[in-house]
């Protein structure tokens, strides 16, 4: 099977020379397998079409923001509505405040909300915020989370300082040794440590997060004076109604936000407790979009849904539904196939395939089967996903499965996955 | 005159509950005389609603997204229609491309360009992409311009480190000396001269870019192989159609843009000369709203805008009509008045005025009689004002200066401005 690809093959030359490298960020498709398509032209609900009008099943969601389906017609109509109204003006309208009340009945350990746009915004200012608020500079964070891409965190630090990374410590994830030695090598100087929801790293098996680790970080936060951030900007909504971590009965004093809390409109927030208040409001953190209504009144239409909807735990049985039908059908294919993570943002990785050799030829396999899957990045699953369709998926992946049976004796090498190897990382 | 107040007077107690401070950023009223509104319900073209429906001529625009007039109806309805196909997805449609095009076109200095979100995102990715183009450190930058709110810029950095602003020169705008004494003390290290198209400061007057400054700039960054970056987020299209500095002959290397490139709808962008397009593709910058393609086709719909119709030429003659209006007037009532900065782009300040107790007095009779003005920032102008907005405008300034005269013995110190003359600003 292959795709038709003219129109993105056209489109990818016309990138090339306006676009440095063709494409930038977590959207380039360069480490992609090469039949990936780049450029997309529409979305409804579950599915996704390319540039040359190839129908998918998305298990990306647009890496998280779409959580009710793409185009959900209310949180659209009142992004539309809203536009119509006032959207960037010289100041905010009431729906600023109606959604900060909102999220703040919603979301236990907050008593106030900042909003911003990029998700980045949100964990750069909950490291101002916890500087602010401790007069201290040190921060922990575990080795391999994706906390945003400023100088600060960006995984790819090409153009950053020294100076824009000092004063951070890193520790393993779920590794109670490693964070104690982390605080004690903060010595009087923590003033944050920053915790994934759960292990959502790229390229290795995803992890839950460790309850004795957690209740860790919750206590050397406390004997410290530190404060406790749940960056819930990729996991958030999906794993819960409240921060992440209130499922396993830890609440943080900062909470960042973002990608679906307005359904793939553009708004990411900083929840944080009372005792961050002083600082929060100390802290110059601005933007010329930061104030724009429309996202906010999708954004409160979005909490309506979550109030008010089974998405949570429809997504869970579809993850649920989904998981078990690939281990049973790679397990019948007679692969070793792992689906990490919680199901409702799951990774598939092949065991002993450490350039990815085998993820991409059935990843490809399915995409040519209309089903877009990720081989190495956390996926997501949204509440417009039908269990028809997760076993059209299921299908297709026996298919797929099938396709790798054949033709795994004679698998390229994967160079641009190479670095893997190098970096041992797999 | 007084304004109705009581719905923004409910919304600012609930605000404070639930917003720091009870709100954050440039969009904040702290700094302003206490009768200004905090929240406004509904805009349409050059006017703004107030949350009590108090109706302004709003010469704040947003401060600078409105170029084109409120809910402008073509490039809001490509938005919209946009926004039904597709708009934050798994990756970007053809319509970025398209726009990426569109400027490379428009721009002299460009051959391609990078999209994200925030004016800061924009600078700041500026900054990363000359210190991989260089493999260097130090950037020079001018005493009071704002080139966004990160640690690295922002203007009150409480929770920023001094290792966030490491690196970096701070000279006088327009001063030669004093940009090669930058020049001498970055050494081998230079890796960008910032520059602001004009002098945009805060609470004094405005000034144009001195050529002899602007030439030296651009000599000393050839000499030294460092990047000449233009920031015009905030003035960008509003004094040409280029970047502000081709009006004086002057190409920078890297341009970065915001606010009004959309018309509000938002996106922000690097673009970039093509020695530094390598170093461009080798950063990794990303966001999770930067591929919306909705946002796209308003820039599009808003760049066709600016190409075909009379807007600059327009902005201007009506900022003209403005500032020779109120200088006139001014004058008539016995008042040092000086509007300053290009008249798309002006700044009021009374003479003799240190902390603004004239400004605030005025600007306050202005806001009563439907005119929204800013006592310290600059204003913008947009292409829905009409020349009889502008007499309307001149009539309420006639009366307010009348007012001020009246209240001029009288008026009491304004304690939140009193900063500005411990710090000597004024």
């Amino acid at each position: 099977m292959t795709l038709a690809n003219s129109h993105d093959r056209a489109l990818r030359d016309r990138a090339a020379a306006v676009i440095p490298g063709g494409m930038f960020g977590h959207q380039s498709t360069a480490m992609l397998p090469d039949d990936y398509p780049q450029f997309f032209s529409k979305a409804k609900g579950a599915h996704l079409w390319d540039a040359d009008g190839n129908r998918y099943l998305d298990f990306m969601c647009a890496y998280g923001p779409n959580l009710f389906g793409y185009g959900h017609p209310d949180i659209d109509a009142a992004y539309v509505s809203q536009l119509s109204q006032g959207d960037t003006l010289t100041g905010p309208t009431e729906l600023m405040v109606a959604l900060a009340e909102g999220w703040v009945a919603q979301v236990e350990h907050a008593t106030w909300a900042i909003f911003c746009k990029n998700g980045t915004d949100a964990t750069s200012m909950a490291l101002i915020a916890a500087r602010a608020h401790t007069k201290r500079k040190t921060i922990i964070r575990a080795k391999g989370a994706y906390h945003g891409a400023a100088p600060w965190c960006t995984p790819r630090p090409t153009g950053a300082l020294p100076s824009d990374r000092a004063h951070q410590i890193l520790c393993d994830y779920n590794d109670v040794a490693s964070l104690e030695a982390a605080v004690a090598e903060a010595g009087d100087d923590l003033a944050a440590i920053f915790a994934a929801p759960f292990k959502h790293d790229a390229f290795i098996d995803q992890a839950e997060p460790d309850l004795a680790y957690a209740t860790r970080v919750r206590e050397l936060c406390d004997q410290t004076g530190a404060l406790l951030i749940v960056d819930d900007v990729r996991a958030g909504l999906r794993l819960g109604r409240d921060c992440s971590w209130a499922r396993i009965g830890i609440q943080p004093d900062l909470s960042t936000w973002g990608k679906c809390i307005a359904n793939g409109h553009p708004i990411s927030m900083l929840l944080g407790s009372e005792k961050v208040r002083k600082a929060a409001a100390s802290i110059y953190v601005t933007g010329s979009f930061w104030y724009q209504a429309a996202p906010m009144a999708a954004g409160l239409e979005t909490l309506r849904l979550v109030q008010n909807s089974n998405y949570l735990e429809r997504i869970q049985a579809l993850g649920e539904r989904l998981a078990e039908g690939l281990k049973e059908r790679a397990t019948a294919a007679g692969f070793g196939f792992k689906v990490s993570g919680p199901v409702q943002m799951p990774l598939f990785l092949f065991e002993d395939d450490v350039d990815l050799r085998k993820g991409f030829c059935w990843s490809s396999a399915m995409l040519a089967r209309g089903v877009y899957v990720h081989p190495w990045h956390n996926m997501f699953m949204c509440a417009a996903m039908t269990e028809t369709d997760i076993d059209q998926a299921l299908n297709a992946a026996e298919e797929s499965f099938a396709d790798l049976k054949r033709q795994a004796p004679n698998l390229a090498p994967i160079e641009k996955m190479a670095f893997l190897a190098a970096t041992g990382l797999r």
